[in-house]
C-alpha cells in the first residue's frame, strides 16, 4: 500500500489581508516540507479570509485574490517547496462553461474554490458545489456553484477534494466514491457552535465509510467578527475510525502518516455525472513515495462544554480586537458578575496590561460593587480607574428633570459617554458586558450599558455566566493559579444599582426559569403553547414572552445606528410589528 | 370576447398584524364588490405583511397565518362577498409532494403563497417559484419553492397566477403562455428603488407580449423597516400597452374593465412541465359574466425623480413610526440643512403637532444656527425647545479632560443623551439626521449624532439633500403654500460646529466631487482603478477611498449594539479587516 505524509494546516487568516494570508500558507508549507510531508491541505478560503460575505461583490477584490494564486505557486517553487502538493482555498470566479447569465447572480460570478499547486503551477481547481444559505451562512447569495469533482493523483494515491458543506450534503462524496479515491480532503471554514457534541467526527466517519476512503478535515481557527472557528481538524480512516486530531482554538500543523490504496480506477466515461458533478482527474505522481517509517499520530484532548465556551469567547475577543487593528480594551466594571467575567476574559485574551477597567459609582452604588471591582483588578492585574457620575448626572438633571426609567437610563448613558470619551482619547475598544438573558428581556439601556465594539458574553445566558465563572476559577485552581473572579461577585444577588435597593429579581423571574424559557422561545423558536407543553408554568411563560417581545419591539424601534448601505442591503433579525397574531394563553 | 371587471388592491399591511391585515382584504373586497368587480387581486404576502424574513422560522407564526386563509374565505362568504373571486398572498407551508428533506431547508418548509378564495372556500393555491436572494431579498433562505402553475377560470377567462420575482425570471410566464391564459395576475412586494426608470412597466409589457395575454401587476404600498413599497400597480394588455395605473406611495383600489379571450385551451398532458412547472387548472365559472358597460381606466400621473425620493422618504418615516407603535418624533435641530430637511419631512409625515425639535447650542454654535432652526419651526409649526450643553460639557470635562476629536465627539454624545432622555420621558422616537455622504465618510459621531430609531435621509447623498430641499420648497410654492425650508439653511456652507469656525470643507472634498466618487466606489462597488478610469482625479479618488475605508473600519469596530441572536444569525455588510489587498494608486 502506498504511503503518504499528510499535513493539515489549521491557521488563522484575516479577512482581506491577502498578503498576510499568503504568508500563512508559505509558513505552513515550509514547516510541512521540513517535516517530510507530501501533501499539505489549507482550510477553506484561507487566502481571502472567511467569511467574506458581500466582499464577493467587489470585482477588484476578486481580481486581487485571483492574482495571488499563481504567484503563491511560483513563490513555493522559488523557495524549493515545489514538490510539496499544496491544496489551498481561495476566492475565484466561475469557470467559463458555467452558465451565469441569470438575474441575481453576483457580478463576476464569485466561487469558493480550492486550487492544487505543484512545481510552481496551479494544476487544477475545484469549486464548492453546495453553498449553504442557512444559520450563519449566506453562500448561495454570494457565490456561484461548481459542477466538477477534482481528483489528483499524488504518490500513486487518488485524492479527491471537497469544501465544507459539500460533505454535509450528498453528492461530492458520492462522486469521490465513484472515482474510487483513496483519500478525500475537505477544506473547511466551520464555526464553533456551543453544545453540538461531536457531530463533525460523526459526519466525517460516515462519509469515509460511504466513500470507502480515508477523510482529512482541515478547519480554520480564530475569531472573525461574530464567528469563532475552532480548529479541531481531524483525520479518519476508511472504516471511520479517528486517526488524528488537532487542538481546539489554537493554530496547529497536524501531520499524519497514512497507508492508502494505490490508484487503479479507470476514469468514468466523459460526460458521466454523479449528483450533477463530472469527475476530472490530474496525475501529479503515479509512483508511490519512497517508503518511510510511520510515526504515531497525535489525537488532541478536547475541552469539556464549559471549557469550550470559555476559550471560544477568549479567542473571539482576542481576534476581534487584533484583527480590527486595536490592542487594548476598556470596560465599565460595576462589581457585578457580568463585567467581572468579561474583565477576566479580556485579561486572558489580551494580557492585563491591555485591559482598562473604569468604575463609575453613582449615589446608589453599594460598597461591595467597588470592593469587588478592586478585588478583580488585584487578582488579574488589570488597571482600574474611577470616575464618579454624580456631578454629571446633576448637570443633566438641572436641564431635563427626568424621572423613573428615563432617570435610570440617564445614569447608564452617562457611563457610556465616559467610556467612549476615554476610548477616543486613548484608543481602547470599549467592551459591552451584557449577557444573553438580559439582552433578550431588554434589561439593559440602549446607548448605555449596551454601548461597545464587542460584547463577549452576549451569547451566554446568565446561568451560564455563573457556571463559566466557576469553571474559570476551578481551572485556575487546578493549575495552581489564583482564581481571577472574586467569589463574592459570583455569589451575591445581581443588581443594576440604578435606584436604591434595586435587584434583578424585582424585574425578572428567577434566572434558571428564565433561561429555560428563553432557550425554548428564542433559541428553538417554539410558540407559547409548545413552551408550556414542555412543562413550564403558563404564567411564567406568558411573563417571559411578554418581556422578550417588548424588548424586541424596543430593539426594533432603535435598530443600531444607520449603516451605509448598497441600496439598502443591511438586514437584521426580524420581529413582527405586533404580536397580536399570537393566541393568548 | 368575455368581459371582466378586475380590482387590484394596493394596500399597506403591517408585518405580523394578521387580523389587521385580514381587515384590509375585507375592506378591499367590500369596495370591489360594491363597484361590480368580478376578480380582486391582493399583493404578495398581504396577510402576514412583507418581508417577514426569519419570522418564517417560527412554526407558530406559520400556523397562525395558515389558519386565517380559510377563515377569511368563510368571512367573505358570510358577508355576501362569496361570488367575488379573491386572490390573496400569504405565508404557508410546502405541499406534501415537495421534497423538503434537505439540510438547510427551514423547519416547516415555509412558502410564499397565493390562494384563490371563492364561495367560502380556498379553491386552489400557488406557491412562488422563483425565490430572489439578492439585493434586499433573502427568500431562498426563508422559503421553499413551489413547482406548479395555477390557472383559474373566471367568467370564461383563464387567469394564471404568479408572484413577483416569478415574472422577472423565465418560467412562470412561459407556463402561463403554454396554458393559453387570457390574463396573468401578478402579486408583488416590490420595493421602491431610486432612479430605476420605468423598468416595471417595461417588464410587464414584455411578459404580456411573450405570454400573449393581459397582465395585471398589484404591489404593496407603505414603509416596512428599511423598505418602502411604492404601489404603482398597473395593467397592460396583450400587446404590452399600458391600460391602467394606480398612484405611487398611496393606497388605492384600481378597478379596470377588460375584454379578454374566452378560455378554449385543452389542458396540457398530465406530467408535462414548463421550466419545471406543472400546470393545474380550476374552473370557477365557465360562462362569461353578464355584459356591462365599460368605464374608462385611470392612469395615474407619476412623480418626477426628486418627487419620488421625497415622498418615498415621507412614507418610509410615517410607517416606521406608526407601525412601531409610536406617534411622535424628536430630533436635534442644528439649523443645518440635514436636520432642517428631516424636520420638514417629519412634519409632512406625521403632522407638526407630532414633531419635537431640540436645539442644543454649544459655545461654538453660530447665531444663524439658532435663527434657522427657529425659522423652520415658524414655517412648519413644529415645536422647538432649547437645552444648552455647556454646563454638562463642563461637568464631563472636569473629570475627563478630553481634547481633539474626543472633545468634539463628547459634544455630539451629550446631545444624544439629552434626546434619548427626553424620548424616554415623553415617548417620542428619536430621528437621526445624517446623510449618506457623511455616513459613508465617517463624518459623524457614533452614539452621538448617529443616535436614533430611524435615519430618514441616510440614503440621500448631500448633493441630493440640497436638491430635494429645493424641490420641496418649489412644490410648496407651486401649490400656494409657504416653502417649509428656510433659504439660508440651503445656501449657507455646511458645518458641524464642534469647534470654532469649523466647516465641512476643512475635512471633506467638495460635495459634488465626493458624491460622484461615492456613487462609483460604494454604490457600484468599483475598484479604485475603475473609478479613476471614469475620469475622476486620482488624488481625489485616493482621498475619498481612504475616508470611506477608514469610516468602514471604524464602523466595523463598533457595530451597533449587541443583538439577541439565534446561534448568531445577525449579519451585517462586510468590510475587509484591512484594505492592504488594494493596489496603491
Amino acid at each position: 500500500m502506498p504511503q503518504l505524509r499528510l499535513a493539515l494546516a489549521q491557521v488563522n487568516p484575516r479577512v482581506g489581508d491577502l498578503d498576510g494570508n499568503v504568508e500563512l500558507v508559505l509558513d505552513a508549507a515550509r514547516q510541512a516540507a521540513a517535516d517530510g510531508a507530501h501533501l499539505l491541505v489549507m482550510p477553506e478560503m484561507v487566502l481571502s479570509g472567511y467569511p467574506i460575505e458581500d466582499l464577493a461583490y467587489r470585482a477588484s477584490f476578486i481580481a486581487a485574490n485571483q492574482e495571488r494564486v499563481p504567484r503563491l505557486a511560483a513563490r513555493l517553487d522559488d523557495e524549493g517547496l515545489g514538490e510539496l502538493v499544496v491544496v489551498v482555498g481561495h476566492l475565484d470566479s466561475a469557470k467559463e462553461h458555467v452558465d451565469t447569465d441569470r438575474l441575481g447572480v453576483p457580478k463576476n460570478a464569485p466561487t469558493n474554490s480550492a486550487s492544487v499547486l505543484h512545481r510552481g503551477a496551479v494544476v487544477t481547481r475545484y469549486d464548492k458545489h453546495h453553498l449553504p444559505n442557512y444559520g450563519v451562512f449566506d453562500e448561495f447569495r454570494h457565490f456561484v456553484a461548481g459542477d466538477e469533482t477534482q481528483v489528483v493523483q499524488v504518490g500513486g494515491v487518488d485524492v479527491a477534494i471537497a469544501i465544507c458543506e459539500d460533505i454535509w450534503q450528498d453528492g461530492p462524496s458520492a462522486a469521490a466514491h465513484a472515482a474510487e479515491a483513496g483519500l478525500l480532503v475537505v477544506l473547511n471554514g466551520s464555526p464553533y457552535e456551543a453544545a453540538k457534541d461531536d457531530s463533525r467526527l460523526e459526519l466525517c466517519a460516515r462519509r469515509a465509510r460511504e466513500g470507502d476512503c480515508a477523510l482529512a478535515y482541515v478547519n480554520l481557527v480564530g475569531g472573525q467578527d461574530e464567528l469563532v472557528f475552532d480548529g479541531d481538524s481531524l483525520v479518519v480512516d476508511a472504516a471511520g475510525e479517528l486517526v488524528a486530531r488537532a487542538a481546539q482554538f489554537e493554530p496547529e500543523l497536524l501531520v499524519v502518516d497514512l497507508d492508502l490504496p494505490a490508484a487503479t480506477a479507470a476514469m468514468p466515461e466523459p460526460g458521466t455525472r454523479f449528483h450533477g458533478l463530472s469527475v476530472h482527474r490530474t496525475v501529479l505522481s503515479s509512483d508511490p513515495v519512497a517508503a518511510f517509517e510511520t510515526r504515531p499520530s497525535r489525537v488532541a484532548e478536547r475541552w469539556d462544554d464549559l471549557g469550550e465556551r470559555y476559550w471560544a469567547i477568549v479567542l473571539g475577543l482576542r481576534d476581534y480586537v487584533r484583527k480590527n487593528g486595536a490592542s487594548s480594551v476598556l470596560l465599565g466594571l460595576s462589581g457585578g458578575i457580568d463585567s467581572t467575567l468579561v474583565g477576566a476574559i479580556a485579561v486572558d485574551a489580551l494580557g492585563a496590561e491591555n485591559v482598562f477597567g473604569v468604575s463609575n459609582p453613582s449615589a446608589w452604588s453599594s460598597e461591595h460593587s467597588r470592593s469587588d471591582a478592586a478585588e478583580l483588578a488585584r487578582r488579574t492585574g488589570l488597571r482600574l480607574d474611577t470616575v464618579a457620575i454624580a456631578p454629571i448626572f446633576e448637570a443633566y438633571q438641572q436641564a431635563l428633570h427626568l424621572d423613573g426609567l428615563a432617570e435610570e437610563n440617564l445614569q447608564a448613558r452617562i457611563r457610556a459617554v465616559i467610556w467612549m470619551g476615554l476610548s477616543n482619547q486613548h484608543g481602547h475598544l470599549v467592551l459591552a458586558c451584557g449577557n444573553k438573558s438580559e439582552l433578550a428581556t431588554g434589561y439593559s439601556t440602549i446607548y448605555g450599558d449596551a454601548v461597545g465594539a464587542y460584547a463577549p458574553i452576549k451569547d451566554l445566558p446568565k446561568t451560564l455566566v455563573w457556571e463559566v465563572s466557576r469553571w474559570r476559577n476551578a481551572w485556575a485552581q487546578s493549575h495552581g493559579e489564583t482564581p481571577p473572579i472574586p467569589e463574592n461577585a459570583i455569589s451575591k444577588p445581581p443588581s443594576a444599582e440604578l435606584r436604591p435597593g434595586q435587584l434583578d429579581s424585582d424585574s425578572l423571574p428567577d434566572y434558571a426559569d428564565l433561561d429555560a424559557v428563553l432557550d425554548a422561545y428564542v433559541e428553538r423558536d417554539l410558540g407559547s403553547a409548545e413552551v408550556i407543553a414542555e412543562g413550564h408554568d403558563a404564567a411564567l411563560v406568558e411573563r417571559v414572552i411578554t418581556l422578550v417581545d417588548r424588548a424586541e419591539y424596543k430593539r426594533r424601534q432603535y435598530p443600531p445606528g444607520p449603516k451605509v448601505s448598497r441600496r439598502n442591503f443591511g438586514r437584521d433579525r426580524r420581529v413582527p410589528m405586533t404580536n397580536a397574531w399570537r393566541e393568548s394563553l
